[in-house]
């Protein structure tokens, strides 16, 4: 046998099983709302019978070490099985009708993409709300995992790069390691996410609202429990404190928790970050000085409104606070750009990344003295250590795979009969694990009117941009399937 | 003294003189239309002379090796100073008014673009027209001298990958070869004009619009001397046959050697051209299918409207037998992403060029079969042969530099205030040298009503692009002006 498919199954079950204890948090919800708590017992029960089955069948060999190529499977077929079971909510509680639209929903939960085909959110059961934005918080869960632990071992688009960032992790020991670091991660997590619901608490905002846009906000995920998102909050407290979270969210983790240990000087050492702050800084000043020339608001709420909006989307969050398409034309360009360049490595926002970014500026400028030079061995530079160049290559082809699926995404969903601003928009937003788009997917709109075939097309667009892409690809090279 | 500045002068020099020496044969259009022909005689007056003196001034050094760095310089300010000076006929001949506006057009007609800011061409003097439609022919025998010569000697973007390829160049004994090739490959281009000229006028083409077509044709340039370029002639027979020759002058003019020969196997045997055919036959049947069942068009028409349309924009020529931005959304999304392959390598044709995309998709396929075995060396193979992991290198640097130049393009355009359909549309139509681009620069439009600012930008995007980006943007770099 090729593939350790006993033990495959038992992680696959084992996740389920997760998924399956989670779904039993929303009863105490639907308990106190009076709302049809069964929803959750025949979901969590059929999702908890086959994941524990699945886990048993695989405890037998469970003792025997995962391959490389399994290691492919598991998370491809992982993130398939969560949104697959995930949607058994929406059937039971008869809110979603369509098994497209649901699988589209929770695939854009999991993956923490935010974008939803509800068009009347606070009509829904709020059990199963909280569902939804449970989604996304167990997906940033498990980007934590897949972005210290498992990216690195299968030598991921340069994503080897990060791991040497994570706090106390080197190339040997590294399982043992691993289990610290994601723990010491998820407790940074969990943290921020209490510590959000309480800061938006004291604000005024409802326990029930608190806690969703907390979940929500710490995964980059975006789904809202307001159909207007969060223009439905009109306090300047309320947005900032969420900016600063959805900051928080899409900074590297592991430099996060040395700024908790107070060593802010590893903050400052890290070129990403120092890049990071720069974009937010930068776009969110011009933007605001360009919507207060506009006219209509006043300076504070332009800059609001600016850093809002140039946060959700930098950090692949997508939450809305204003319709960023009706500004003017060049801002919606600019902000369509600004949905390739993606979070920082080693937080839970998707898209290409920022330090993929700074190695390619680097690179390029770097390739002009190469050309001076030619015989020269002239590597990029981060963080003032060299960066070996077969790492540097992976990041290049990273970027023109990702452009090509951006490409080859925005015509298959032109080809539904979808228009052209809002294809491209769609597969943009849904690459990048963002929410909103341009078009008819815009800020103030919703997916739900989309053809199915091209939610089909959305939802496999987000598994790959959330699985960094080669995860998923790789399954689909004959390469993979060869016997060794 | 670090630039060998006398030799560059020389060099410069005897290009101007070139061009004023081309400029001299406008003069007998000018007589036979009854026009003032001393425009051409004040215009070449000026240009000989400078180009003259400068000649003179650099004899001196004449046995000078020139150095790498002195190649960027003489072939960007070569450019520049033949743009500069090519608009002395359209001052002298008051037909167009604006300096911006008269560079904006002789840079489109060098660098072989052919966005044009005329809007009465039909009303333009005949001469004036002539030596528009020879700047673009200039360019293209420039080029040709570039890829053969210049361009594999600096190193850029992987260039040195296809003078392998040119008949009878080896790395040994460059320079003779080099001057032998260019000639021979002169010979093809002239020959290919002057037969198409012939096949143009045997179809009921007047002799002036023959001449004029073929000269832009074979540049890949696209200037027409009528306001509804080609589809001004209602005549399927014309069409074809520029369709034909807008394909040859894509086409790598080493192979088309081969052809020539009759060695026709070498022409099977080249991956590029492979490809191209391929992309070129797809397009055109997928697309022809497509308008036909739109409706309104026979079945030829719709083919050939497709298959003219495809091969203008892949070819970088930019002719237009029918507005594709009428057609559909979709087919609008289609052509605009045609904007970015560009023609085969060795040919007149600008844009990334078709061998870069083989290389990045071998290479994209290739990146997920080296994840599974990392330490295995799994070269990108091109017409059998591994390439050096060096240039796939400089291939994905390259392509990544063109689409971060493009947007950066884009959005500084629509700072002057374009909208983002025009400002994207002119970018990837400038800097791939195309000629038509979208929104309101598209296909029946001209670049009359942009922003004084914005046509400088796009004539720098056109020069960038023509000159294979390294080249120009290695003058911005700090390292080509330190001392050694």
């Amino acid at each position: 046998m090729r593939f350790n498919l006993r033990v495959i199954i038992g992680i696959l079950g084992l996740l389920l099983s997760i998924s399956g204890v989670f779904m039993l948090l929303c009863i105490p919800f639907s308990l106190y709302y009076g709302e049809d708590w069964l929803t959750f017992i025949y979901s969590s029960g059929i999702t908890l019978l086959v994941g524990l089955s699945c886990w048993a069948f695989g405890q037998k060999e469970s003792n025997k070490e995962l391959k490389k190529r399994d290691g492919y499977l598991v998370v491809t077929l992982g993130w398939l099985m969560m949104a697959f079971f995930g949607t058994l909510p929406y059937f039971f509680s008869g809110s979603i009708e369509f098994f497209t639209d649901a699988f589209f929903e929770t695939m854009s939960g999991f993956t923490t993409t935010g974008a939803s085909i509800l068009t009347d959110i606070e009509g829904m059961p709020k059990g199963v709300l909280f569902w939804r934005s449970l989604t996304q918080w167990i997906g940033g869960m498990g980007i934590i995992v897949l972005t210290v632990a498992i990216l690195p071992i299968l030598g991921i688009g340069g994503m080897q790069l990060f791991v040497a960032e994570a706090p106390g992790i080197g190339p040997e020991k590294l399982k043992p390691r691993i289990k610290d670091t994601a723990k010491r991660l998820w407790l940074i997590y969990i943290s921020l996410t209490t510590l959000e619901m309480i800061l938006l608490m004291l604000g005024g905002m409802p326990f029930f609202d608190a806690i969703n846009h907390s979940l929500t906000t710490m995964a980059t995920g975006g789904f809202s429990i307001k159909q207007d998102s969060i223009a439905y909050y009109d306090s300047a407290y309320m947005q900032y404190v969420m900016v600063l979270f959805m900051f928080l969210a899409a900074t590297n983790f592991s430099i996060t928790y040395f700024g908790f240990k107070g060593k802010f000087r590893k903050l400052w050492d890290n070129e990403e970050f120092r890049v990071y702050l720069l974009i937010t800084g930068l776009l969110s000043v011009g933007i605001g000085v360009t919507i207060f020339l506009l006219g209509g608001t006043s300076a504070e709420k332009a800059f609001r409104d600016a850093l809002f909006q140039t946060v959700s989307i930098l950090t692949t969050t997508g939450f809305v606070s204003a319709d960023y398409t009706q500004w003017m034309p060049f801002l919606t360009m600019l902000f369509f750009m600004l949905m390739f360049i993606g979070g920082s490595s080693g937080s839970t926002a998707g898209g290409v990344k920022i330090v993929r970014h700074v190695i390619l500026f680097k690179n390029s400028f770097l390739e002009m003295k190469r050309q001076l030079h030619p015989s020269a061995v002239i590597p990029v530079r981060l963080n003032h250590k060299a960066i070996n160049r077969d790492i540097t290559f992976q990041v290049l082809a990273f970027m023109m795979i990702y452009f090509l699926i951006f490409a080859l995404g925005s015509i298959a969903i032109a080809l539904t009969g979808v228009d052209v601003m809002t294809s491209i928009g769609a597969a943009a937003t849904s690459l990048g694990n963002i929410g909103p788009g341009l078009g008819s997917v815009g800020p103030v709109h919703n997916f739900a009117h989309m053809p199915d075939s091209s939610k089909w097309i959305l939802s496999f667009l987000m598994l790959l941009g959330r699985l960094e892409l080669f995860t998923v690809l790789m399954l689909f090279t004959p390469y993979f399937w060869k016997r060794a």
